[in-house]
C-alpha cells in the first residue's frame, strides 16, 4: 500500500511539473521542482524532451542546474548534447558551481577544445581546481577525488575548528571528517565531526585528532581505494602525494559508483559482452555489443572444426565418437569458466602476489584432479552401461578426467598470464575460455581415440 | 616507496604485537593494539592461532573485543568456534556492547539454543534490541538495520537537538542524520548534522527539517535498499513499518557489504560455482563448490550425447557433419550466456515489469536475428570456401542463424521464467544455459541435416 502511494505521489508530481513547464509557469515549476530531492530532479530532467529542457534552462539558475547535473545518471555520450543546448556562459557557471570531481566527470566526456573554451569563460578559482583534477589518469584516486575538503591545524581549539567547519560547510563535499595539516600542507591527522562535537570547546585539536591516518596515494587504482574504504568503513579517505601533501578527498558516494562500475564490468567480461548494464534503446546497439565477441569466437570455433576435420578418417570408422564431442567440450568449458571466475576475483581483490599465484595454480590443478576423477568415473560408468562398450566408456571417462585437469588449469592460467603481460583481461571472458577449452578437449579426446583405435573398432 | 613503508610498518607492528602476546606483556599489548585501527585489530585477531587468541580474551575488555568483532571478516561458520573459546558471560557482554545489527549478524550464525542462552545472560536492554532484530527475515531491510539512531521532535530548538545528539553520540551508529518523530514515533522529518551545525541555536527543528523523507519499508529487499541509497547518495536511510513508525536505520557501510555480496553472488551464478569469493583453504572444499554443478551438467551433457546418438545413421553417412558440432554448440552457448547476463542484470535492477518483459523478449529476438544473420553468413562463406561444398555451407550457416535466434531467446527467457515462478535463479547459470543451448543447437543442426540429407550425400 505504502509503496503504491509513494509511486502514485511521484507520478502526480511529475505530471504537475510537466504541466507547469507547458504553461511556462515559472513560479509554479520552481516551487515544485526545488521541493523534490536532487536525485528526483535529475531523473525528471533526464526524461524530458528537448523543447521542455530548453524551458528548464531558463527557469533555473546555473547553481540549481549544477545540482541536477551532479545527480544525473545518463550515458557518457549524452552529456555533450545536453551541454550544447545551453548558453556556453550558463554551462561554465554551472560547471564552476558543481563539486569539482563531478564537473571533471562531465568535462571528461567532451573533446579538448570544448573543455578549453568552457574553462576560459569560467571563474579562475573553479577553473584552477578543475584543471588540477583533469590531469589525473582515469581510474586512479586522483581522477575521482575532490579538492573541496576541510583542513585545519593541530594547534587550534575545537571551538575555532568548529568555526572553520561552519564557514566552509556550504562548499565542502563532506564535513564529517576534518583533516589536520601542518604548515607545508602535509597531512598529519584526522578528526571526525563526531569527535569534535563531543569534545569541549577548549580542547586542542592535537589532543583529540588521530595521527594514524589511513590515506591513499593519488596514483592508486580506484578499485584499491574502494577496497580500503570498504575495509575501514570510511565515509571519506584523504588522497596524498608521495610527500604526504593532502591533495583531496574521496567520498563514499563516489566509491559506491566505482564499486558498481567494477562489478558490472567483471560481470560483463565473464559473459563476453561489452557492456551488460546500459539499457539499449534498439536491437542494433545491443547486437553491436555482442557481435565482436561472437565473430571472434566463431573463428575460434572454425579452428575447432578444422581440428576435428583432421580426425575425419577416425570419425569415418567410428561415427559414435562424434556423439560425445559436445559432452566433453561442454565439461571443459564449464570447469574452465569456474576456474576463470575464481582467478579473476583473486586478481580483483589483489590476492595475486607471486607466491599466491603458484599456490593458486597448484590448488587449481588439485581441484581439477578431484573434479576430473569424480566426473570421469561417473561418465565412464554411464557410457559403459549405456553402450555396453568397456573401451568406449574408458576412452570417454579418461578423456573427461584429463580434460578437466587441463581445462581447469587453462581457466586459471589465462587470466593470470594476461594480467602479467598487462593485456586487458577483458579478453579472458567466459565464452573465450569455453572456446579455448573446446579445442583442448577435442585434442585430448581424439588424441586418445586415435591412439587406442584398435580397441574401439569392432 | 611510501606504499612499501606503510606495509613494512604494519609488518613491524604485527611482530611487536605477537611478541607482546608471547611475553604475556599485557600493558605493551594493549598500548600497541588499541593504537591501531579497529579494522587492523580485527585482521590481526583473525590470523592468530588459538593459544594466542586465548591470551587476547584476557587482555581485552568485552567492549574492546566488541569493536574487534564488528570489524571481523571471516567465514560465517567460524564465529561459532571463536565464541566457544570465550567465557559465555564475556561473550554476552561483548555482544551487548556491539552495534545491534552486527551482534545479530554474529548470532544468526549460531544455533537457536546458543542464541537463547547468550540472550539470557545479556543485560535486558541489549537483549531486547537484539531480539527485535532477530525476527526479521534475511535479506530484508529489517535484517540489516540497526536500532541505534538519534530521534528528536520537531518543536525543539537546534540547541536542544544538538544537546541530545552529543549525549547519544557514543551509542548511535551514525550521528550525521537525525530523524524527527511525532508523539506516536512516526517519522515526520530528517535533518542532517550539516544543517544543524550551520543553523542558529534558536532555530526550531521544524523550520529546517526536510519533511520529504525518503525511507524504506522494513520488509523491503536489501538490494532495493542498496539501490535507493546509491541513487540518493545517502549515508543512512530510515526504516519504517506500514504505519510510518520509525524502526531503525541502515547505514552506508552495511549497504556496501550488501552490494559486495550481491555482486559476488551474481558473478558466481554466471560462472556456475557456489561461492567464488571465499578463499578456500584446500582443494577439497574448492572441488566441493564446483562438483554439484559439474555433475548436473555432465548428465545434461549425456542428454546431448544421446540426442546425437539418434542421428548416428546420419553421421555414419556424412561423417563431416561431426566437424561442426562444437562450432554450432559453442556459438549457441556464447550467445545464450550474453542474453542471460543482460536478463539477469535487468531483473537485478528491478527493470522487469510485465511490459518490460515483453519488450525484453522482442528485443532479444531482434538481436538474435541480427547476430544470427551476420554470423550465419560469415560462417556459410568460410565453410563454402574451405570445403568447396555449397550445401554444407548453407546447412551450417543456416543452422547458425536459427540457433542464434533460439539460443538468444533461451538465454533471456530462462531467467525470466525462473524469476516468475520464484525458482532460485541461481540455477540459470552460464554453464547451465550453455548446456541447454548445446541441446537446442544439436536438434536444429541435425534436424536440418536429416531434412536435406539428399543434397549433402555426394
Amino acid at each position: 500500500m505504502q509503496e503504491m502511494n509513494e509511486k502514485e505521489q511521484q507520478q502526480l508530481e511529475i505530471e504537475q511539473l510537466l504541466q507547469a513547464l507547458e504553461d511556462e509557469n515559472i513560479d509554479e515549476f520552481r516551487t515544485l521542482f526545488l521541493d523534490i530531492h536532487p536525485y528526483e530532479r535529475a531523473k525528471f530532467y533526464a526524461k524530458l524532451p528537448k523543447d521542455a529542457r530548453m524551458h528548464v534552462y531558463h527557469f533555473l539558475s546555473p547553481e540549481e542546474m549544477a545540482e541536477v547535473f551532479e545527480n544525473l545518471e545518463i550515458e557518457d555520450t549524452e552529456y555533450e548534447e545536453l551541454l550544447s543546448e545551453m548558453n556556453p556562459t550558463f554551462v561554465a557557471d554551472m560547471l564552476s558551481q558543481m563539486y569539482a570531481d563531478d564537473a571533471v566527470d562531465v568535462l571528461n566526456e567532451l573533446d579538448k577544445e570544448q573543455v578549453a573554451s568552457y574553462l576560459t569563460i569560467m571563474d579562475d578559482e573553479a577553473a584552477g581546481e578543475i584543471k588540477q583534477l583533469l590531469h589525473y589518469e582515469e581510474y586512479t584516486a586522483g581522477s575521482i577525488m575532490t579538492t573541496e575538503f576541510i583542513a585545519i591545524h593541530s594547534n587550534q581549539t575545537v571551538k575555532s575548528a568548529m568555526y572553520i567547519l561552519k564557514k566552509e560547510a556550504p562548499r565542502a563535499e563532506t564535513i564529517y571528517y576534518v583533516y589536520v595539516i601542518d604548515e607545508e600542507k602535509r597531512l598529519v591527522g584526522v578528526i571526525s565531526l563526531r569527535d569534535l562535537i563531543v569534545s569541549d570547546d577548549d580542547t586542542m585539536v592535537y589532543e583529540i585528532m588521530s595521527d594514524r591516518v589511513v590515506s591513499v596515494s593519488v596514483s592508486e587504482d580506484q578499485e584499491e581505494v574502494a577496497r580500503k574504504m570498504r575495509d575501514y568503513n570510511f565515509l571519506a579517505v584523504p588522497v596524498i602525494d608521495f610527500q604526504n601533501h593532502l591533495l583531496g578527498i574521496i567520498t563514499v558516494d563516489d566509491i559506491i559508483d566505482v564499486m558498481e562500475e567494477e562489478a558490472s564490468d567483471d560481470y560483463s567480461k565473464l559473459a563476453g559482452i561489452t557492456d551488460v548494464d546500459s539499457a539499449d534503446k534498439n536491437i542494433f546497439s545491443a547486437a553491436k555489443k555482442r557481435l565482436p565477441w561472437l565473430i571472434i569466437l566463431s573463428f575460434l570455433g572454425m579452428m575447432t572444426a578444422s581440428l576435428i576435420g583432421r580426425f575425419e578418417d577416425t570419425l569415418d570408422q567410428i561415427a559414435i565418437l562424434a556423439v560425445f564431442i559436445p559432452l566433453i567440450a561442454g565439461m571443459a568449458g564449464n570447469t574452465g569458466t569456474q576456474a576463470l571466475a575464481v582467478a579473476v576475483r583473486r586478481i580483483a581483490i589483489g590476492d595475486d602476489k607471486e607466491e599466491n599465484k603458484l599456490f593458486l595454480i597448484i590448488r587449481e590443478a588439485g581441484t581439477g584432479v578431484i573434479t576430473g576423477a569424480v566426473c570421469g568415473i561417473i561418465i565412464m560408468l554411464v557410457v559403459y552401461f549405456w553402450k555396453s562398450d568397456f573401451f568406449l566408456g574408458l576412452l570417454v571417462g579418461f578423456s573427461i578426467f584429463i580434460t578437466l585437469i587441463v581445462a581447469t588449469l587453462a581457466g586459471a592460467l589465462v587470466p593470470l598470464i594476461m594480467h602479467k603481460f598487462k593485456v586487458d583481461p577483458a579478453v579472458a571472458s567466459g565464452p573465450f575460455i569455453t572456446t579455448i577449452n573446446d579445442i583442448i578437449s577435442i585434442l585430448i579426446y581424439f588424441g586418445f581415440a586415435s591412439l587406442f583405435m584398435n580397441y574401439l573398432v569392432q
